[in-house]
């Protein structure tokens, strides 16, 4: 069998999960990692070759599908548009207010070049998304609740980083069980920022800093924090390092409604990821979709895609005959 | 905007339910219910009009999709072939070992007609069935648990029915809370079927019946009870009305798995269903699927598929635009 031929572009947290994914796929090979560093520089987990950046169109026949790694905010606007010119691209994008933008942009530069393309593939925007979507098909007299955590926010992990006087600092978004419990009675409460999420940061300051004065500027910060319960702990660099390293997430999308004549019967569907590492996780939608962007653009498919255009057995390793004797 | 025209074939619980469903859809009306009954003698609960199941064919030319509501064991193996001739159609074919066949039925019949056909649409078969493919194919490295109930099986409450002495009877499944929170842990056990779910009956015996005998018969029942912590209670046919009365069900389906070069983060996806009445989710899953059908045979596409071949945003009333802006 012919191996689907994968490339990693960016070598952070979500490249190495990529890696780590590729590897253990027996329907994959990576071909190497595209890096704008010094390729010489990055030794890659499992020996893989690292490549410049500049080198994609030159080695592009050899790629089916570029998994972009890098960040939403300064890489992926302009790298998969780019990308896509040369081969098949995929993403994980997810600053949902700008997905209509970015897709017009990669499925104009996929459609010219004959490429597939598939954004915003992952949790959230990807497999939460997809449950939105199923359940408001399947309820569509209902409501839609998503929580996030117990996990870390990068986010507001460096929103308190940027503060005076802090050396570093973790911070866990975490669900309130009450509202949890609300939602799943079924009972579709209306509910505010703060009840349904509390924040809790860990903190090193520097020597010397005005701890009040911090823990103020995180409770009162704009955005990320005036509209919740926030607690702060102060702790040493050496407790973070030891009890704050791993980056778990998770977080649950509910949909909640009715059905029957006057709406007698309630329904509640819960979908719940509890992550020990939300960039391997994340690493490992990316590689399963993968498998699709490769098989669609084989039937001859072309432009951008997400998450909500690809049929599930896309995904799945095995053909539709055997998909059926064993998974329905 | 022309509607999508929705037909019944069978008007029980999941027919009654296809009804209320359809009736609040804005994209949809229902033409019609088909019967094998005497048309004449059934009132339905919107007040469409019901019509011989012999008038198909004469009708079949004003029906996008037909929604076949009978049961798995000696309806749907003959009608959803034999009325694919006629128009696209839609089963909830659940009887998991013969799905192959059925397809392949289905399949043949369909694709020489010209029609679209969708087979075991509702939850499990349906998006159980999903859940368990996205699962597999994002967690390579891991177990699949299927978990039903709390919930009513009539399978089993049957087969209580069918004991001498029994008037009439409810049969509970439900799942193992040890067992559960074992795979919530993502502890990936290994369990009998003893320690995945119990039985609870709740039993009506006739004047005079041997309690105990009946008792012991439901508890050494092969396949139905023997393999499982049985609990039976008998109490009047006051109690069985008045407190027995609903059809709810539900279940959870995860997948654990690991991810990392050496397996060293653990993840859990959980997916749970708690449902006021059965037939009634089922009959919402099979209407969005219609809605699924129609669109794909307005593609051109023909021949047998089942949920695992449709993309999400098929079953939902928005455009593809629409759904990337609000729900990614």
């Amino acid at each position: 069998m012919k191996k689907i031929r994968i490339a990693i572009a960016g070598y952070g947290n979500l490249g190495r999960g990529v890696e780590s994914a590729v590897h253990h796929a027996e329907d994959m090979e990576l071909v190497g990692v595209f890096t704008r560093r010094n390729p010489a520089s990055l030794h890659t987990q499992t020996g893989v070759p690292a490549y410049k950046m500049e080198d994609v169109p030159s080695m592009a026949e050899g790629i089916d599908v570029m998994i972009l790694c890098g960040g939403s905010a300064n890489d992926l606007p302009t790298q998969t548009p780019e990308l896509a010119q040369y081969c098949n691209v995929l993403d994980s994008f997810d600053t949902h207010a700008k997905i209509p933008e970015h897709f017009a942009n990669v499925d104009k530069a996929a459609k010219e070049a004959g490429h597939l393309a598939l954004i915003s593939v992952g949790w959230d925007p990807g497999l939460f998304s997809l449950n939105r979507c199923y359940g408001q098909a399947v309820l569509p007299q209902g409501a839609d609740y998503t929580f996030w955590g117990k996990g870390v926010s990068q986010g507001h992990s460096d929103a308190i980083r940027r503060i005076p006087g802090v050396a570093d600092a973790r911070q866990y978004t975490i669900p309130v069980d009450a509202a949890l419990e609300q939602v799943r009675a079924g009972e579709a409460p209306v509910l505010t920022t703060r009840q349904k999420h509390t924040r809790e940061c860990f903190v090193v300051a520097e020597d010397g800093a005005d701890t009040a004065a911090i823990e103020n500027a995180i409770k009162t910060m704009p955005n990320y924090f005036d509209e919740y319960d926030t607690t702060v702990h102060f702790i040493s660099q050496e407790e973070l390092d030891r009890d704050h390293k791993g980056i778990p997430h998770g977080g649950v999308v509910f949909r909640t409604g009715v059905t029957g004549l006057e709406g007698e019967n309630r329904h509640v569907i819960e979908y719940k990821l509890t992550l020990d590492s939300n960039p391997e996780f994340t690493s490992s939608v990316l590689t399963a979709y993968a498998r699709a962007a490769y098989r669609l653009h084989e039937e001859g498919q072309t432009g951008c895609k997400t998450v909500l255009d690809i049929a599930p057995a896309y995904l799945h390793p095995k053909s539709g005959e055997e998909l059926r004797a064993s998974l329905l």
